[in-house]
This record gives structure tokens, sequence and C-alpha cells, in this order.
């Protein structure tokens, strides 16, 4: 189950993501300004810039995946600095997200998930992704869409939400 | 199983909104300016301001149950304008989100959810929540955090995620 309400949400969500990005590259564009300025725009002076939510963003859905099926995840060592650079980012975790199916997931509800920062406790997978993976990938692509959103980019709700599956 | 993962954390986010809420109103009174004007404040001039992004967090957690559980809801008029007034919108949601039980949310995974604006199309209760509700909530609670981050208000990624339920 918990297959089913993380990976493929992961994967949708960082895939809006990129595409925000691609919009925020062609109003950087069109107003003749350098991407990079927006990568190290932030809402706060001790807040993280847009470079480092994108990245974040990135890492919590790989570690989520990795943490929760074992898989071990390929390692990036935030050095991203351009559009290229973040969106290379994206595919990667995207790329490795697919490598993971429903049965790498087994156990994965009651599987004990902890990180160094936790001293030795760890949370339930169900947990883990119920009030630490989900809430932390959606505030770091939201505060990316804010940070975006307060420098002008023409972008809304639908950018970050995607496509719905409606049916008839 | 949709329970499980929808109303203890609309709870819990909910809460976690109104202690930030009580950290900027505090920040306020140090400061000596007047809540409303957080209330007002916004991080693009087409984005909604606080109070509204608070109306809606409380109102996706609240339509979300409503939708899936078939009980009915409070209304609200949208007409908060002071500190105690946001406070009290947070506390009827939770109050009402408290009413429903697990056994409320049977077969709410294929339950047909839709709405006015939908125009006769509609969700799967599990569609729903994974791809509108969670992100929803979760897009409105984090941009009231960022604004208030934005207006100098001392808060942090702990208060917005709210204890985690570690285990030794």
């Amino acid at each position: 189950m918990l297959y089913e309400i993380t990976l493929p949400q992961f994967k949708k969500t960082l895939l809006n993501l990129s595409k925000i990005l691609d919009k925020a590259n062609a109003h950087a564009q069109v107003k003749k300004f350098d991407f990079t300025v927006l990568l190290n725009a932030r809402l706060a002076p001790d807040q993280f810039p847009l470079v480092r939510q994108i990245q974040i963003a990135c890492d919590t859905a790989k570690l989520g995946a990795a943490r929760l099926s074992g898989k071990d995840a390929p390692t990036h060592d935030d050095q991203e600095k351009t559009f290229e650079d973040v969106q290379k980012r994206i595919k990667e975790t995207i790329n490795y997200l697919e490598t993971i199916s429903a049965k790498d997931f087994a156990q994965s509800e009651t599987k004990r998930i902890t990180q160094p920062r936790w001293e030795g406790k760890y949370l339930t997978g169900f947990d883990y992704v119920n009030e630490h993976v989900l809430p932390n990938l959606y505030f770091h692509v939201t505060t990316a869409y804010s940070i975006l959103r307060h420098n002008g980019v023409d972008i809304g709700k639908k950018d970050y939400l995607g496509e719905l599956p409606f049916k008839n």
C-alpha cells in the first residue's frame, strides 16, 4: 500500500516541478536575466534558496524510496549551478524512482526507518511516509513554487498539482 | 486505509498551523504591529493572502473529510478578520474532524468524489486523497508558513512537521 501512495506521486510531483522550472527559465529568457538569479533567490535571509529547495525535494523522494525499498540510490553532490544542472538532478531522481516496483515495498509499512541525525531512534515505514516524507516533499516543492511566484513567474496551482485522473 | 493516511494528518497539520499562528501573533505583539497586517500579507500581488491560505487549508481538510465520509460539515462564511477568528476557524475544523471515525471511511477508496467545478467528472476517493487533498493541504499550510517566514516570524521546519512519533 505504501508504494501506491508514494512512488507514483513522487514521480508526478517532481515532474510538475521540472515543468515549473521550464516556465521559470522561459520567464528569465523573456526578461533577459540569468536563471541563476532565481536559483539563488529565497523568501527569507535564513531560508534555503531555490536551488537547495530543489535538491531537498529530490532527496526527500530519493531517500524515501531508498529507505523503504532497501534499494541503493545514486549519490548527488549538490553542486547544481544552472537550469540544466537542476533539470538533470530531477531527471536522475525520477530515473531512479522508475527502478523501484511495488514488490520492493513489501513489508515497508512496519519497516524501521532511521537516519544518522535521529540518534538511534526510528519511525515505522508508515509513520515515516505520512508524517515525514510526504509533508516534506510537498513543503519543498511548494516553497520552490512560492519563490518563483514571488519573483514574477506566471505559474498557478495547476502547475503544482499537475493533471488529475478525472473519470466520466 | 484512506482514513489512516488522512484524518490523523489533517488534524496534526492544522494543529501545527495553529501553533505557527500563535508564534506569529507573539511576534506581532513584540514588534507592536497589528496581526491583521500578516493576515493580509502575500508573496505575490496575484496570490491569496495569509487569511485565505488558512481558510483554504481548513476547507481542504473539512471538505475532504466530508466528501470521503459523507458526513455533513459545518459551513464557514470566510469572514475571518482577526487572530482569534482564524484560530476559531481552525478549532472548529478540527472539532468537525474529530467526529469522523475510520468506519465512516468504509469504501471511501473507490467512492466517486466530485465537486461543482469538475463539471460532472469525478475522481476515485483514492486519487482524490493522493493527488488532490494531501498536496493541496500541504500547499496551503506551507504557503501560510512562507508568508510568515518572509515577514520575519521565527519559525522552522519543525513547526510545520510537528512532533514525529519516534520509537527507540
